[in-house]
């Protein structure tokens, strides 16, 4: 049982941090933090949870890939945002879906939609579940009402790379194969994905094509929607196949109406990839900051100068405390180069001298022979590069542990350009702080950039703030209402890499603009004529088939 | 009136080569490429032409912006493709619109699109008219034949740098500004927008990103797609704008719609895009090869090692005589490297030991002080790029040179991955060669790169036939057919820059996903309901509303 995955929270069930880390954490919260004294509650086992009854009856024809099994459903119910933790964490899973379908063929998969079409059934594509932001829950009270079940169609059993092209570069990959599987199979060829979102481990690339993923690196080769070179889905009006070609300029690229789909037009079930060798060159080096303004300027002067850093990952003095990063009061840029052919130090050393300009000090010693941060096969962790590593692999375990002890605990980021960041990032720390303290009576926030770009960064935010527990959902609401009214009166996007889903629904309805809507909205019913893929995410339920 | 248009050729009028360039060009043409002797014809003159009597009548209203004058609209009815040329030289300008509307605000531009789907006239968004797959023509007797008239709709009045936000370095430019007006207007900001397809003097930013063009540069910061941050069309029914953003991840990206659009969904007016200072530091130099395929193995190497340079632009042996850059039977990469903040010399280096491990031979001594080529306000054209460079904005005079005496002259281009390159090229040469030929009797092609992937190149194929004059159009669609036949058998894509068009209708129709083409028509559907944008543009104007 020591690779089986939680029921309800993040990852696998046995490293959710044990009583003595809780109790560590508990009095790091309540003393570094200065929250009000918190109590451990101890995780549900799966024997406490009720859920109810199946709606659906399974023809007898799908009965060996659909089930209406408990087990099954509450494995399904859920992605891993702070609402599902806490729902998962208290036993309720009233949003669960009617059924699971865990097809192993493309075949298979049409044959689900026909069902599904025919009978009026919603369905979820489900990779890894580990969404935030509502995107795999089709709640039967809710966006699921008007139907008469609704299916999670896993595709996890898709999980194969059926083809390597070595001289192109690219592979043909199933949709269901997480981080780790794809990259396994590809070590036989010496090559790699290099793409590594926080949830690597369990989310696939399916999930990653549909929710347009950010990787780890912060400029060029990090978003998935650049590694695609092809991509092929099933829709419930047929298959949705585009054309292996390095580039094209025929037409609005096909590619672009699947990446940030998220399941509301088909299931999207292989794709050819771009990938690469693992680079052996690699310099890295973190340089610390007094002023927070200072380096934000130097970050920007980086990527402006095309740089191109693999991490230029910035983290304000709180974020940097957070992770243990710098525990001094600096605002910590963690910059880091490679390369599959050439040695990168002169990068870095020129990186280096743009932060001195700004007033930066290096932290560590710069370093050309450590492995990168968050590369899978490589072992070492020194540094602050190794600090951050670890800590960003163990994050979601700690969030976990933080709502076992009654703190809401969030993240949400954006990307905004160069000019109108300051005002964003300050309206975001006074009103979001002042929401927490009103809500909660007390709050923390930090900042770090994940990504940055010559136009502008992609500013990360993470909140922590004790909750009265039994309230604690309605607490979040309001704070997350809050900073998600200041990103959209700020010139920012509701989402630069967690996606719309169902929980930013109304605010991507503020951003996107009214007539690619409507187009949207034409675009569903050509494919999916039934409205049953995913209703819900992106555009309301009933402008897409719900209420019909 | 030196700086007078030409009405039927490429550019200014007075570059049109003399008598005595076209006797030597002709000279060539006859000994080089052993074409039987050519008799050199006179271009026309616009009292020659002769064209339909008006469909239109201009209501009252928009009196002072639509013109029915025929000298107009002679000069709206072609873009500047072989095809258009010869009909150009030979005065046919049966395809003229009934009308040309010059709005000068957006506003205006709102009134013709209001009258034209009150009345049923198909529009046609007009830039810089250099469009070379048909994509400004719509013929009265073909795509426009079921509407009530044609009107061309140029948007060269917006030709103004609205705004620049130097910190984020963007610029809010209008869609109507070519690209010498744009950077004029930016270097008062020591600005760029650094995209320089070879039509730059003459194209606008509008039709750049409804035809995702491809700027000069082979790698990176090339495709106009990724300068786009925002953009704004009209559209028959309302605007369409999109949030100025650095990257978002919220749902499918509304700006990819527009890019590729072609006019078929409404006239984009303006655009924040990613601008940058001049790149003081570069390096260039020039390999040599004897054997094609060295070449491509080296240039593969380069762009896999993600060395990233400005110009890496391979010329197979044929395309380096014809423009006189090595006459020994080399095939010659030229590459160039630049960079706003540091040196680039160990780039150049680096890619040169690649070119040497496959063969290559540094042809003139690797500079890193000659300025780059196609750099506007550069002066110097030495070395290999400075040949390359004039021949490369001169080409289009020549082209109509040739034209004048009865050689036939086209290019056509696409992108396909390294593993189908081999066979897709050893097929173009031998097929297409065949056909020249069969129907010609003769025949000359070369080829070069335009731009590099990591997955794959984008190869550009230049041939020249002696035509029988009277005959030309017809033996240059039996050339171009099986040319756009081997492309789409061999795994290429119809275009990877010149847009689909009406002359690519055909063969985008098989290589774009059917599911994809319905998406399209319902999208046209929902902004343009009549049907009355630029029909006949990557669908059949049956299918968008011309046969309703």
């Amino acid at each position: 049982m020591d690779d089986e995955l939680s029921f309800w929270g993040w990852g696998y069930a046995d490293r959710f941090p044990d009583d003595d880390e809780r109790r560590e954490l508990k009095s790091q919260v309540e003393t570094l933090l200065g929250f009000p004294e918190r109590a451990l509650m101890d995780p549900p086992t799966i024997d406490d949870v009720t859920i109810p009854e199946s709606r659906l009856t399974v023809p007898e024809s799908l009965s060996g890939i659909v089930s209406t099994d408990t087990v099954d459903r509450v494995r399904h119910t859920y992605g891993r945002g702070y609402r599902d933790i806490v729902r998962g964490f208290h036993g309720e899973f009233d949003a669960a879906p009617d059924a699971v379908a865990e097809p192993e063929t493309e075949g298979e998969i049409e044959d689900v939609l026909a069902w599904a079409t025919a009978e009026r059934v919603a369905v979820v594509p489900y990779g890894g579940g580990t969404s935030v932001v509502g995107g795999v829950e089709c709640d039967p009270r809710g966006d699921g009402a008007a139907y008469s079940g609704v299916v999670s169609l896993s595709v996890r059993a898709l999980d194969s790379v059926l083809e390597v092209d070595e001289t192109s570069r690219t592979a043909l990959i199933q949709a269901g194969a997480t981080g780790p599987e794809l990259n396994d199979q590809l070590a036989e060829y010496d090559l790699q994905l290099r793409h590594y979102p926080q949830s690597y481990e369990f989310s696939t690339l399916g999930g990653w094509i549909v929710t347009r993923a950010g990787g780890h690196f912060a400029t060029r080769y990090t978003h998935i929607d650049d590694f695609v070179e092809s991509v092929r889905m099933v829709t419930p009006s047929g298959s949705f196949e585009t054309r292996r070609l390095p580039a094209s300029g025929a037409g609005p690229d096909p590619n672009r109406l699947v990446l940030g789909s998220e399941g509301a037009l088909g299931v999207v079930t292989e794709a050819w990839m771009r990938v690469q060798p693992r680079p052996p060159y690699r310099a890295r080096a973190s340089v610390k900051f007094r002023e927070f303004d200072a380096a934000v300027a130097a970050t920007r002067d980086i990527v402006q100068a095309r740089l191109s850093p693999a991490n230029c990952r910035l983290l304000d003095r709180n974020e940097a405390m957070l992770n243990e990063v710098a525990m001094d009061g600096s605002h910590v840029l963690v910059l880091g180069f490679e390369s599959v052919d050439h040695p990168v130090d002169d990068a870095l050393s020129r990186a280096i001298e743009i932060t001195e300009t700004h007033g930066g000090t290096v932290d560590d010693a710069p370093s050309s022979e450590g492995p990168h941060l968050s590369d899978e096969g490589d072992e070492g962790r020194d540094g602050t590069e190794g600090d951050w590593r670890s800590a960003f692999f163990e994050g979601p375990y700690k969030f976990d542990a933080l709502v076992s002890m009654g703190v809401i605990v969030d993240t949400f980021e954006t990307a905004v350009t160069w000019d109108q960041f300051p005002t964003l990032h300050a309206e975001i720390q006074s009103q979001v702080m002042d929401e927490m303290e009103d809500v909660c009576g007390a709050g923390f926030l930090s900042t770090r950039f994940t990504h940055v770009y010559p136009d502008g960064p992609a500013p990360y935010y993470t909140l922590l703030a004790p909750a009265d527990v039994g309230r604690e959902l309605e607490q979040w609401r309001d704070i997350k209402q809050v900073a998600s009214d200041v990103i959209e009166e700020y010139g920012g996007t509701i989402t630069h890499h967690h996606a719309v889903g169902r929980l930013h629904r109304d605010h991507y309805a503020d951003e996107s603009p009214a007539a690619f809507r409507r187009v949207l909205e034409s675009a569903k019913s050509s494919l999916d004529p039934a409205g049953v893929m995913n209703p819900g995410v992106l555009l309301d339920a009933d402008a897409t088939g719900g209420e019909r």
